[in-house]
């Protein structure tokens, strides 16, 4: 069944039924997309400011069938915030902002949906407390964001994928049923786990209006290193290394390829060099943990160069230098962004498989199209590459437009055979949802499409994000 | 909508229908309880060699109505794999054992329903890996058992819940659907996570026929030390002192009350003492990590014994000790069965509630029968006690026959009053059907009833547990 555009007499029934409610004009700022790939539409944007706000405008709207995309921080890369039809109308939470909650005692806290991830990661360090997920956009994203898509980040290896830091949330459903579930409780067994279902379902299930999230205590010593490594497979072969020394310490294991620092040198980044000479690839590790930490890494970094595992390691001496690190590794997306891609990619796969990966994908694309120029970096650690496809120099995005489909479905299908999946860390949204079709299981696709009609049978939430929806208009 | 009994012409049908099902009588063993306090009955159990096979039945009975109970090791402590009513059947995955793949490469094993928690412990040990969960009835729970049930157990404060340790799952539907989502990535974003909906949903949304677990690094030392404290608050104060030293390294912290070893005594059970007196109250820690993890521990106790946090302290020397010390442990819930309890309780609390939890849940159970003795003991790390309520000496369990119910509504009470759980790690079952309704937000049922229409229409798997189901007959 079909969807109804929202109309201007339809916000003025909204406004009339929520008299509180704040209802803006759709600016260019809401419809952009980070890279500038869709251009959205809305009629105009929901701002409520409680849950009681946002339950009665999802009620009305599940009544009248106007389509609703709910919106973070705008950050999310698969278009899963913008759709390219008219007649929707747009819920973000900014107003809801509150920290409502800090309870270092109960390593937790409990926030509105509207606060940036950035101040939640502040909040609880003026709490002698760590939050530890951290991703690029982390002063942009918002925490409602951030669970919708089960964000990802530099710190997955050690404390997990976004919904691995989730005790409770609460959210709404498309006919307006509130869900009240913001227990912080590490063990609960009282029935189905709805937590998980919301999170990652990227807005098409329910909105989350507020949760309680996990906190740790703040580890006394960080060491952070740079390294040159042969390639993948020695990367992961030091992984396995560290960890069998170090124990569980390592908090971060970023491979970098050098077509990303060379990108950053090709756009004016004064980005120096922390090693002699710039090797291929690059290993970023972090480690945390009680004092010793430092002087673990030192030593197993030691054995690794005696092993022939790494060529050369720089070990940060003071933050300054850590962030100087970092601040490649952070720096590599805009390097990207800057250049243009034909194509980017964001897969996992298994750790044992992921060298064949990179040397498989390479080939694949390059029967493709012969000239481009690969970026190849990410959360190795996690078994999670971002895998990105430019222009060779002197050419241009568009002159690949032919290309551009066969050189995905190549990445994609390398990925699926080697048992991986084609969307890691940044979601399905609009842009993947022919891939979902592709490559699920069928079974999944088909449990998937029935929790959906079961939670939002009249398909209101995000229409054709992640499910191809009911059409619009 | 009824269910419709199973018949002996309706096992006939399913054996024309699948050759080579084995359906053997629903013998005695099968319809135990561990604890005695339920009879079940059954028409038959289906023992399917392969998950095909359970497609075939569950389709079949879908279509006939028959209602089926998923069947693990048969250890749930809530009753959810015990029906009191005729005309169902038992369905077992105990012929599906085979473990499909352990690759410690990617940290991951592939096991079958029908595998044992311990043959998996084994399984990954053999392969230089630990997979940390670990319950007291490991040598008989089965893999699919544990999930369905998302177990606890004593390493949940380093490792987390079963539902954390696991990657990916294989599972059959009420209608015959099979879901094949057996990943061993870290990360994948592609949908909903149908993964956490089915566990812990204690075999009422599907079926599990196999999954992929987390393997972790074996860690290099254990340490392990048995601790005198002043009481539950003093407990968790060391708790806290010990991770902000030692980082995220304690593995179990385990709370004992002295009831549960006077129990044992009572039983003749010959257990040894560690501590020069038995204090009231007693802390089991365990850390484990790199090379030097004892070291650290034995000079944190040190300071805790100066702060006056711990007064006596007995630190194991060697794996026999270790051992020994564990054995108190494990073996108080063998002296709680023995002794005969009014009553049992599974709950959980924010840490920074237990030990209000503890004073005014006794006050609350006194109140109803001043005579009981209590005995509170478990993962105190977790915030998850089991505080069990026994007859006073000399006195039976019938005695209180008047005052069951209300001493468990008592300590649920507090427990719910205070943001807890009443059920931490045993799951719903039949048992607390009731409290699930009654302490459940109301949203948060009613979406758990539309996600069961959803998967399970005729309401035909383990019918009346979790939530209130189709009658019988």
């Amino acid at each position: 069944m079909n969807l109804t555009p929202a109309t201007p007499a339809f916000l003025d029934h909204l406004k009339d039924a929520i008299p509180a409610l704040r209802c803006d004009p759709a600016s260019a700022g809401w419809l952009e997309e980070p890279r500038g790939k869709w251009q959205g539409q809305a009629l105009a944007v929901l701002r409520p400011s409680c849950v009681e706000e946002v339950a009665s405008i999802l009620r009305l709207c599940n009544e009248a069938r106007v389509g609703i995309i709910p919106y973070g921080g705008g950050t999310g890369l698969v278009g899963g915030q913008v759709i390219e039809a008219p007649g929707v109308l747009l819920l973000s939470l900014d107003r809801m902002h509150a920290i409502r909650d800090t309870a270092p005692e109960d390593n937790m806290i409990e926030v509105e949906a509207g606060v940036t991830l950035q101040s939640v990661q502040e909040a609880a360090a003026a709490a002698g407390r760590l939050f530890p997920l951290s991703i690029a956009s982390e002063g942009t994203a918002r925490i409602g964001g951030v669970l919708a898509t089960n964000a990802g980040g530099t710190g997955v290896l050690r404390y997990g994928n976004t919904r691995d830091l989730v005790l409770g949330v609460e959210a709404v459903l498309a006919d307006g049923t509130i869900i009240r579930d913001l227990k912080r409780l590490r063990k609960d067994n009282t029935g189905y786990d709805l937590r998980h279902l919301l999170i990652g379902s990227e807005g098409t299930l329910g909105v989350i209006t507020a949760a309680s999230l996990r906190l740790f205590p703040r580890p006394a010593e960080r060491a952070t290193a740079f390294l040159a490594v042969e390639g993948p497979a020695d990367a992961l072969a030091l992984l396995h290394a560290l960890q069998s020394q170090l124990g569980d310490v390592v908090t971060a294991f970023e491979l970098m390829h050098r077509q990303g620092m060379d990108f950053l040198d090709e756009h004016g980044f004064q980005m120096p060099d922390p090693l002699e000479t710039r090797p291929d690839w690059m290993v970023l590790v972090e480690t945390s943990g009680a004092s010793g930490t430092v002087a673990a890494l030192e030593q197993a970094l030691g054995s690794a160069f005696e092993e022939e595992r790494i060529s050369d390691a720089v070990l940060a001496q003071s933050d300054a230098q850590r962030d100087a690190l970092w601040a490649i590794r952070e720096t590599i997306p805009e390097g990207n962004r800057l250049t243009g891609s034909i194509m980017s990619h964001d897969i996992s796969a298994p750790l044992s498989r992921l060298a064949t990966f990179v040397e498989r994908a390479g080939k694949a694309v390059r029967a493709v199209a012969p000239d481009v120029r690969i970026n190849c970096f990410g959360h190795v650690g996690d078994g999670n590459l971002h895998y990105n496809v430019f222009p060779a120099q002197g050419r241009a995005r568009q002159d690949y437009a032919a290309q551009t489909e066969d050189i995905q479905r190549a990445v994609h299908d390398v990925t699926h055979d080697l048992g991986g999946s084609v969307s890691a860390e940044h979601g399905v949204g609009r842009l993947k949802v022919s891939d979902l079709e592709r490559y699920s299981d069928a079974g999944r696709l088909r449990t998937q499409r029935a929790v959906k009609a079961a939670l939002d049978p009249r398909g209101i939430l995000n229409p054709g994000a992640v499910l191809s929806g009911a059409p619009l208009g």
